[in-house]
């Protein structure tokens, strides 16, 4: 049985059944695949180098359920990637007389790079709106909780207090720092066009359309690159955003694509090039409109700017919900106690246990995500004009980080979404320590008596005999004729000792 | 449609077909889990736990193409591993009367961690197999060109001669180091038996077989653990040499198991343990009998020393034989032409092309099997009993590791089996530098006659000119004095200027 | 002697000497945590928390050579980092009237994270000047090489006709692609103050300045932080721009700081604000304006942005640098010999060679890169207020990669500047494969008279033969039928096949 | 100041101080390659290739007090490497007669893979002395808890009790394995002598020693490789475990290499080997001998198996350091405080804090050294006879990696030693769950009177309660009819529910 050698997400909890999962099956990108050959075809249509008739054909024969998965698999052995065996199967899926029109004069690394785009902008879709939820959830957690007192803890010890509004509040400048970063990153996502080697020689090789239907001047995708890598001609959204099958490419811009070109069509020449390049340009940027990904200044197969710019950007978003993810650790623990997750998950040995189960998953893709980001991170150093190896290496990888990355997220939004806070176990805590977590506080109060030398030694002595002792620095200060000043009462009171935290959390909560 | 979620490989050319796919899949890994269960019952059985009957039943239960592979990573979700929802649908696959036996006393980690082990010695197999095929492919191919000359590169420059034959017995040398540890870590994988915190309480808990039917004394493992973490009781290869299907567990042993454990059962009680402990004991070593996995000296839920192992020679094996990937990379180079790959991979824009493929997607395993190797490695320091995130980070990486080695190994014994080598091309290439390649030895005959800083200056000026003026260093050399007494017919012939090549060839050989 | 045991670089050919490494010391180190102390003693001082003399005296104690980084790195065993020695030394160098307010308020993580933030920003000036003269070095080269035609290569082999000029200007783009984002991160590196646990609670404690000289209302610093982690106040560049000496915080900053925050001051309190938070928001302020680094909007002392975005800045950088250095190490191979590094390195046992060394050195650096970066993504998920491990794991990957960056892009752009390139040797390739390199050409000019597939196949016949028998393809295709009615001299004239080559370089170039 | 460029640890508490700092600083591998120059002539001189005089002149000369470190790191940059221009200072070093046989034959990396090893030698031997004294500490303190009940911790929720001893027996067993791989690597660490690419031909082009003194045959090494690397020809201790200085080359070897080859020399020629090669592997022999290092089969410029080893065996013992460290992290949590470091390290900021600053460090260095690990894996795929980037991105992070490793194993060390543990407190945590903790033994003890599903919905149902209610699972049972069968009190003691603690105790410390 076949079947038995595919991934169904068994040892995958993190993200079986997230948005992220179904964005990058395999029948995602083979769906990516065909889109961005359909893509191709009626870029090619639109600047009059192919019959529309030929976009046509192809757009329609471009359905991920037409092909054999498996078989494309098996078969990219033979030249070491899937779109050498999809391009046979999708020109033998097209009317005889539209065959030749099929992947003309592109490279393999053009539908590949381009199909990977494509996934990672339909599966970053989700992942905002995961982050978008988690930060909504964490802001109003952070309101909820903005004087809530408990015990900072640093090198694992109680510090001082802080309160747990201050704390969500880091969380959630986190998650936003998060967002803006993948957002930037999936706004400038490029196509990929370059041919054999980058030069895009086979389109000036291959004739024009002998049809004549197509290639009449475009009017409104005048502007030109301007961001460091890519600019987004026209709106892309609607291109990127569907869930992988073949409306994806939504048919307005089919039949704009072969119809009429003079009207919705790709960017115009600009002045001054060449007549050669200019036709180029034109059909990079008539390739980038129909896959609604940003137009490339260059053609990047060996220079890997997008791939890194994601690399960074999901590692990063997989390391700030995993704070979130250890804090929640932490704070579940059966000592600690001060906040659980809405459902936790069972044991197939204890009845009693409710475990962290979504927050050990995020930190479990935040402790895998650094990894895959680092192999991204080495392709960056691809010899020639397309390589032997580095290429072949990122695929894997950055599946898995967006993977890991929108399971993380859609785990992130339900643990903030349900999480519940135990402040009566702040306020115990509190007190764990007899005191001795306003000795800052204590120390800043004598300071002015004894100088702060004799203040510390004086707290730090009373914190012995207090831990040695069992009783509390305060009891023990009141002893102290050095305390007779001091108004222990309020300075010994753990919820009046945290500083600016109610003003921070307000700050940090006006971000949006 | 579900399928639509699976992956089979379309991103993975590197592994698709080759054994270590199906032995990694999720039915795979499926089945190694029904494994561990049916192991667990057998091993109760045997030291007399449970009924014999519970283990016939749940032995009979655990084929994986009973169970929905799909639906169980769905439910994975709610406690955060397979294990939990698989007990819960192979529970309800047993016979009323034997329920109570399933996964009795085990922890989900318990389970897991030995279904890991089944499947990496599963995998494991095939990786050796492949090794060894590599190695003699080689063995004939550096004894074939023994005393072919080629120039030798360093810091991508031609150095000085040396032979084809030394560097393929270098990459040869390469894969026997990988072998040897490749098949040190198989025969040391080990069981996991630990219950709900590696204590063992719960098998302590649960009384004795009701029925008496089992634990009688067993006879002949009585071997007790020497190496560094485990050794194996009896003969393994059986039970784990299996391809994943639930013939896996051969029939024998699961009668005996359950039938007569009084002859063919585990480890007997060591002398002076106490009556508890020798019971758990036992079990441990039935356990691992049934499994045929190492015997280990203490529950591992955190002492991933097995998981070390694995990332360590993997993360070798995957950069020994990337080194010959990358030396067949260089030498296939169109300029350079000294070896082609037997059948080169096709190019979906050029027809002329034959891509060095097998070659490339070794590298691409090269380049990643690092990076999960640290993933693995940062899961060491695993806080508590069993952590939350670590372990649940391990599973992915390990597997993909498995993956990717398996599926070089199979490439690599291709590429090995198929290179042809062109010695023409190789002459053709010494010749390039006019000499230039055999200066050191030059400056070796020149030095005891003007000294060597002299004859090192000498060179390097004639180096110089060669470059500069088109001619070969012989012919500027022969117009000088100082050559006058050499004889350079001998001394530029590269193909003499080969040192000990032959000699370390020879001795290189003689390994097994 | 102590001597003994620092290291000066003998391992790290690729930064010995370059700014990069000055600015990277343990004594920068050290001048950086002593300009963090006296900034934050003069921050105090201006919002009027602690007397003008107090910031003089700290100011003018904050001399590194005054210290002995030695002993403090082995006093720093004691509580895990080296503020806490340094503190009491400071202290102590402080007259006695003074010493109270030396660190007060802070703790150990403030002076540690922003003294990394101007070390940071100190290397990162002469990172960026290193990086436009790279630049600027390639943009003349691929203007000079505009149309020189070479082989591209593709999976190693010879792919179609590409240009030199095209290939730098790649290059190119990944600088500037690499400027723009080490730019964009070093303008936003935050300085870090919260106390104890982030709540900058003990600034509350302390009274204010006794002797009331300081906190008049400041002026100039309204804006409120904007960015998605922080912004600067006023002009950084000034006091981030410094080598590491003690000049670095220039006197008139200083002067300001103590004697005239009224017209220099940091940010008003923001509207609204509560007292206490008001006044805790302007001491930050006042730190981050006399550090130079921008405004945090909470503290992040487990809020790791910053670092992230260094790293995922920086790993981008050394591979963006080591694509270069790949090309420069593939095309000055002795058989492709296309370039070759300006100064070629020695070796101590071949006269003869010319090692291209700085490409080795910089993909040794691009080698490394992203393995410091994975290392500071893991420590992102850092526990607690303050973490146990993950702070401490930043260190010295951090400074390492700012070494190793520095270095690279030092040597880049030295390779940069002195490139020498070899358009003979590009000619003398381009016919290495007797017209096979215009195949592509070739097949598009074929299909229109025999169809696609009767094209390919027939080029790639041609191809076999003319590998098999030794002859050019352009030999072989004249004496067939079909190729009757073509323009063999232009169809196979390589630099007749360039395709937007050229275009594509003009329109990268105008890229600034 | 030059100093200022050197780096003293100011960053790196985790070795400040330590054995593993002095073994790996540059002057320790500046002493290191003099050391392998010496070893070269030495036994070139053993073999009858150069004059003894030579050899006791180098020998002489290799001092690293005479060299200045900072000037050959700057040099360094010239070739790539440090050997360059240290031969030229050590050929300067040596009387004008005995200049000739600095360096004969031997590439830079021959001498900086030679040195690479002493220092990886002489570092594993503290670093096994520390893991001895981890392990012995920690056996110490498992016997001393055997029976210390104490909450076991799954997924950071009680789970069942089990016992300190168990726990400290498992961290015992992975130091334990640690030292074992660690001290495997270091007895297989071998020397390097290829020459310029591996073939040895320098040391054929090369004549004999003119003055006829050396080279008679020697009688005692003649054993022939048998490991998969390498083996050691004698006992090599003596020489490498010296601490980086010079008289690490003992005198007497020194002697004998020179003096008298015939009795103490390198390894006799094997059978059938032809004359010329049994020359060059006498020397190699007479090479390993004179270092001390073990002999390789094989030149391994671009064999990295050594590397590699060295790579697992520290990655995994970072990580089994770690695991300590991480729960001496955990369990010293204020809410749980049942161990404290004996001497904890103080805060710059509150004066109560005694945080686990030896667990912090050693968590750190576990944090670090996988990502070092996977840059020496990544650099096994090294191109050619010897690589342009691979081999130098080496060197630093092997360093570092030492360092690390060599910090927390001195770490881990004073840890175990001065442990306090609480038994008190891990009492008072049992209690913490009202009985919960032991509800895995309640169901086994239900099943038998309800059935497990019954009992299982019993136990959540009460726990669910008894949470809800603050009261005890005890309380709560007793007040059902199932429970009045129950021996309660035996039943939820949770001294009496720890399994096989004990027995798994006392057999891991049977281990040596």
């Amino acid at each position: 049985m076949t079947d038995a050698l595919f991934d169904a997400g068994l040892l995958a909890p993190g993200r079986a059944g997230a948005p992220a999962e179904s964005a990058t099956s395999d029948t995602a990108f083979l769906q990516a695949l065909l889109d961005a050959e359909a893509a191709l075809a009626r870029a090619q249509a639109a600047v009059g180098r192919i019959p529309a008739g030929a976009a046509h054909a192809v757009t329609a024969a471009a359905d991920a359920s037409r092909f054999d998965v498996r078989d494309l698999a098996l078969r990219a052995r033979g030249g070491g990637n899937p779109v050498i065996p999809l391009v046979a199967d999708l020109t033998a899926a097209v009317p005889g007389e539209w065959r030749p029109y099929v992947h003309r004069g592109a490279t393999s690394q053009d539908i590949m790079d381009t199909a990977t785009m494509l996934v990672a902008a339909r599966t970053l879709g989700p992942v905002l709106a995961d982050l978008d939820r988690t930060a909504r959830a964490l802001a109003v957690l952070a309101a909820a909780h903005r004087d809530t007192a408990m015990p900072a803890r640093t090198l694992t010890q109680h510090a001082v207090p802080t309160t747990f509004g201050l704390k969500v509040a880091g969380w959630r400048s986190l998650v936003l720092d998060a967002r803006d970063r993948v957002r930037t990153v999936r706004d400038s996502l490029p196509a990929q066009l370059g041919g054999a080697a980058g030069t895009l020689a086979a389109f000036h090789d291959y004739g024009g359309d002998p049809t004549g239907s197509g290639g009449t001047r475009p009017g409104s995708h005048d502007t030109r690159p301007s961001g460091p890598a890519a600019t987004r001609p026209g709106d892309p959204r609607g291109a990127v955003a569907g869930a992988g099958g073949p409306a994806a490419t939504p048919p307005a811009a089919t039949d704009a694509g072969s119809a009429g070109p003079g009207t919705t069509g790709p960017a115009p020449a600009r002045p001054g090039a060449d007549a050669a390049a200019f036709s180029a340009e034109r059909l990079v940027a008539a390739f980038a409109h129909e896959t609604g990904l940003a137009l490339p200044t260059l053609p990047w197969h060996t220079l890997r700017t997008p791939i890194a710019d994601l690399a960074g950007a999901l590692a990063f978003t997989a390391g700030a919900l995993g704070k979130t993810a250890v804090d929640v650790l932490t704070l579940s623990r059966t000592e600690i106690a001060e906040v659980t997750e809405g459902a936790g998950g069972g044991s197939s040995a204890m009845p009693h246990k409710a475990n962290p189960v979504r927050a050990t998953l995020v930190a479990s893709a935040a402790r895998r995500a650094p990894h895959l980001a680092a192999a991204l991170h080495c392709s960056l150093a691809a010899e020639d004009e397309r390589p032997a190896g580095a290429w072949h290496a990122e695929w894997e990888p950055l599946r898995e980080l967006l993977r890991l990355v929108g399971g993380a997220a859609h785990d992130a939004a339900a643990l903030a979404r349900d999480l519940r806070v135990h402040p009566d176990a702040m306020r115990a805590n509190l007190r764990l320590t007899g005191g001795l977590i306003v000795s800052e506080r204590l120390a800043a109060a004598l300071a002015p008596l004894l100088g702060r030398d004799r203040a510390t030694r004086l707290l730090t002595d009373l914190a012995r005999r207090a831990r040695a002792e069992g009783r509390t620095l305060r009891e023990l200060l009141a002893e102290t004729d050095e305390a007779r000043a001091l108004d222990l009462d309020e300075l010994t009171d753990p919820t009046r000792c945290t500083g600016s935290a109610a003003a921070l959390t307000d700050r940090a909560l006006e971000r949006r």
